[in-house]
Order: C-alpha cells, then structure tokens, then sequence
C-alpha cells in the first residue's frame, strides 16, 4: 500500500516534468527571438545584468521547499542553456563577430 | 521598437520563470514525500533505474527546440536537487542507514 503511494508521487512528477518540458523549450524559444532581436541591434548575446536579474527575482519570489542556492543552480543551468540557444540563433541569421558558426556546439558545456 | 520588443520577450521569459520556479518547488515537495516514504520502507533515496526512466521520458516526449542533449543537462540538474531533499527529508525524519544527519548539505554540488 505504501508503495503503490510511492507510485501516486511518482506520477505527479512525471505530470511535473512534462510541464517543465514544456516550459523549457517554450522559454528557448523566446530566448532564440531575443537572439536574433540582439543580432539586428548588433548587441552582445551575453548580458550579465539581465542575468543577474533573472537569479535575482527567482530568489527574491522563492518559497521553497528549495533553498536559494538550489534554485540558483537550477536557473544558472536554464541560463546556460538559453545563452547557447541564442548564439545558435545569432549563427543561423548569418556570421556574427560574436558566434562564428562553430562556435555554439563548442561552447556547450558537457558535465 | 526593435528594443521594446526585446523588452516583450523578457516579460514572458519572466513569466515562464514564475511557472518555472512554482514547478521546480511543487517537484520538490513531492520528492520529499517520497523520501519519507523511502525511508519507511527501508528503501534507498538513490534508485538509478527510476533517474533513467525520468531522463528517457524527457527526451522521448521532447519536441524541441532544445536539443535531447540540453534536456537531459536540464533534468540531471533537476535530479540532483531532487536527490538532495530527498536526502534532507530521510535525515529530518531521523538517523538512516543511507543519509547520516550531516551528508544532506555535503553532498550538494557547488559549481
């Protein structure tokens, strides 16, 4: 009985992390929008300010159960992956002085 | 207009965020609940079988634009917070074979 409990969690995190999917890709794909709006402008893809403050407000609005530090990991990793996408968007549009089109499969970290 | 633009993307970004963070916790909560379960059932917080099933639905159910290799980077972070609460919520419950009190915060990753 306890077990099948374990299940009854286990398929509200499979409900979870299909959202987070979602979220993630949906979030890239804005991310990919604002790469190529960088490119027109001839801004550089990476803005830490922009950054600092996407960490920023996830902490400031975090109630846990997740301490700062955790989900300060977690958003530097989406930020990890959202700067790569942009660079790809960058190179896709064209060469840039910023992304030469090898560049954004070099640039990915791998753990 | 083209940096206003820029400006719209970051509001929805923002608002994925939200849903972003609301989710990441709700996750954890139910990690959490498995952990005291776990525990109740002498079972191990680290069931290897049970990451890998997570990691395959992922990138099974992936639609992109976020390439399998980032979704998987995205969801290793997820599990290892995971982990890591469900780690927390053994040793709260009191001492366990698997997560002395003092491993929850030591066995976290710094980057």
């Amino acid at each position: 009985m306890t077990s099948e409990t374990i299940e009854d969690w286990r398929r509200q995190i499979d409900e979870i992390d299909r959202k987070l999917l979602e979220l993630f890709n949906e979030r890239s794909r804005c991310a990919m929008q604002i790469g190529r709006l960088k490119r027109a402008l001839g801004l550089p893809v990476y803005q830490p300010e922009r950054e600092r403050e996407i960490l920023e407000n996830a902490e400031r609005l975090n109630q846990g159960p997740l301490d700062d530090t955790a989900i300060r990991r977690l958003f530097e990793r989406v930020l990890d992956e959202a700067r790569s996408l942009e660079r790809l968007a960058v190179a896709h549009d064209g060469p840039a002085a910023e992304a030469p089109a090898s560049a954004p499969t070099g640039t990915r970290k791998t753990r």
